[in-house]
């Protein structure tokens, strides 16, 4: 980014005071901001730090009057937290979609089609057949193989791996490392104790606005297709089995496991580190708690549930009260069993 | 794939009713039968789906007789379900080792023997003084240190790192971005809180038919070597830990992470985000439940548990379902008491 | 490595009775050994194996006296186990050192500095602006983005990949495909059911000896910096969230994950599959079990907690134990049920 402070104010519609003529090269919060840096004030808890900050511009309410001398340039405008987030979203975008054109060596396999301001870096590998839309970013090292599709504005991070015949949608976000279309875990026990692979042949099919997080795997399917649907955002370190399907605009957290052919639903929230047994149906909006083992399809809509094995979070906090109080209940226990045999005697 | 189907039919041990001309490019379900796929009816469930497939073949048994005009040609064989995973196997095996030659750039360190039959994709770095069998396949952005073996007919595949002094055994398959033989977590705490690295310059070693799943990381043993034995499979995303000894046809489910020195013995089936201790000795034949916590070795064959800290299973799962009722417990406990204090009033 | 008997024998200060001549090119436990290998006998324990040993050397205490005449020179030092732990580090040293040079295809962006000694291997990547200080090692396959900045005597191994903007102190290792600096998981939901990215522009901060195990993600910060602090050593397969601050010299064990936000405090023992969720505060001197889930922040510095949701260590031990005998508690509980509805009868 480079932008002078009044291209800046211009763009959020603010006015300033002092020198608009500034470069502004990053953003950063107030106490933080250095000489090049843009920042916000919002919360007048933070004030303090207008009067100190080395950032060159400050953005802040319309209705804000400072009560001393400030060393930065002001953007005035209606909601200064509102600006500051448009301006890094504005940023955001600019940097992700910043890198155009193709870096040496870098590998492309026949009878590809690639669309219009693209970016393959150095070391990127593409192979037979595949096509790739308009804007859509490959990094260093990521691996695209054979008879692969990738939509219009989708980034592929350094390092990804895009198995053979996977289909990506538009403004989907691949992070580094992931491996998308892997053959899963598919073995067949024999009489002698030894286990026979199940061929997987199928591929994975990501949607529209997908988000894939560094280190996550998701396995191609047996036959047919893993799927993961659109909106859906999926954290580092996730594992999701063959033949698997995610919901739309459901949301996993990191180090979450899904094993083979289990469906969820829709708009569910997924907290971190859960597991989900094979076979599995998850109905929509289902709201699962960190470290939760669910064993159970899940049929009503809206369900939230908790504890390994899972089952309703309200009746699960219950139980993991009293778990804590377990050793006075057993006293209790003992103090009745005590006086029930004394009275006995007596 | 590319074959027609008289060809296939004549693989299988077949005949052919309808048109044995047509080529067969993909295998599919009935459901999902595209021009050009093959497909099967074996759960007569499925026979609706026959008279509307867009398959180009069928399989079906030889007692079959269709109630309705069939558009695929069908093909007549004893066991449609057993003649179809036998195009399955064929068809994987066929995709599996389909690449041959040197893509380039392409890394080669110097005084290596490589085998017949070899493909080392684009970007693929092999060390020095390492010895490849024939039909080894190293994908593009595989590495592989100095000092390596591999057996044949062994898959590498995109980004696995392979770390010096590896011994990879036949027909193993190691997973995109999979980690064998990195240095393992070894810190000896000092006097002033400070850790210390305890050098990590032992190898891993891998036997035949051994899989490890995408992500997986197998550390190197601090002397000696970190093992894991014949048909041995491992799923994605785990953890093994320094001088680790897998055995024999044990497989392990996604995420489970065993601490360093542990070893587990042949036949075990381990779930999903099992973690182990460390220095533990792990019975043969051992069923460990997902999410499983093991502290303490198992001595005897064939034990099944659960649960974190681990137990015997059917213990822990009477313990877990009276872990859902402690409220009603407590309140039956309660009602003791109050019962308790009356008589005494009384 | 490959010096003689009488070599080590002077660095260690120790006597040699035997062939001094031989060359050691490797090190092996006792009953290990081989020709070339040196191997120590400390523990009284094992002294059969020193009359069999195929090793060249083995180092002894200088107040040890064979009873069998040993095929192997001898090197006689005060303490054998130090002398050999001090030769394991030595070599460990010179092999994590050995690589200098430019090995090609490498990608090395404008405007970069690299000092002396480094290494660069095949297929890695450097970006623009970087700063590398001296002894600096950037393995095949690992990436590095732009404006980085690493300093002395620290290795980033294969696949590795360190993002824009990142700072990685002196003496680290970041092991095979670590991911330091992606974007973390910042979503906002919204009225729709959608949601909408949080740009992630902040970077991440690794201090002096930082150890970054295989395949871990280390989330860069909304704004600012996640910061992994001098010493701290992070096992394989972790997830560290966007903002997370790790203290000095705190230790963490695989696969365990730690949401946005929270602050770990200094000289911590976290052992493996442990979580924690956002916005916490833990302690100094904090120790967790594994596996345990930790929801609330810790004030009192040296506190063990353990479970899911995790309490003291202790009372969790206790609660654990009743836990495995619940039916029985359940029984207990039924037949005072029992005696009370028959007393009543009575």
């Amino acid at each position: 980014m480079k932008f002078t402070v009044k291209q800046i104010a211009t763009l959020l519609g603010g006015e300033v005071a002092g020198n608009d003529t500034l470069a502004i090269t990053g953003l950063a919060k107030i106490e933080e901001g250095k000489p090049g840096d843009i920042s916000f004030l919002s919360n007048l808890k933070y004030e303090s730090y207008l009067y100190t900050t080395q950032a060159s511009a400050v953005i802040v309410d319309r209705s804000f009057e400072p009560r001393k001398p400030v060393f930065s340039a002001l953007i005035f405008v209606e909601n200064s937290y509102s600006a500051f987030t448009r301006l890094l979203e504005e940023y955001h975008k600019q940097l992700s979609f910043a890198r155009v054109g193709v870096e040496q060596p870098s590998y492309l396999g026949e009878n590809c089609q690639i669309g219009e301001q693209h970016y393959r870096g150095a070391f990127s590998y593409i192979g037979r057949n595949c096509q790739l839309g308009n804007n859509v970013k490959v990094h260093p090292h990521a691996y695209v193989g054979n008879n692969v599709r990738i939509g219009d504005n989708t980034i592929i991070h350094a390092g990804a791996r895009i198995l053979d015949n996977c289909v990506i949608g538009q403004y989907c976000v691949i992070h580094p490392n992931a491996v998308i279309g892997s053959e899963g875990f598919g073995f067949a026990p024999q009489p002698d104790g030894t286990y026979k692979t199940i061929p997987q042949l199928g591929n994975v099919i990501l949607e529209d606005f997908v988000n894939v997080g560094s280190g996550t795997t998701i396995d191609c399917a047996t036959l047919g297709s893993t799927i993961i649907r659109t909106g859906a955002k999926l954290d580092n370190l996730i594992q999701i089995g063959h033949n698997v399907e995610i919901g739309k605009h459901t949301v996993i957290a990191g180090q979450t496991g899904i094993s083979g052919s289990t469906k969820i639903g829709d708009n569910c929230v997924i907290a971190g580190q859960v597991g989900f047994a094979g076979h599995l149906t998850i109905a929509n909006g289902t709201k699962v708690g960190a470290q939760s083992g669910v064993g159970k399809s899940i049929d009503e809509e809206g369900t939230a549930i908790n504890s390994s094995p899972a089952f309703g979070l309200k009746e699960s906090m219950r139980s993991l009260a009293i778990f804590r109080r377990l050793p006075s209940l057993e006293q209790r226990l003992s103090n009745l069993e005590k006086k029930n045999e004394s009275e006995k005697k007596s």
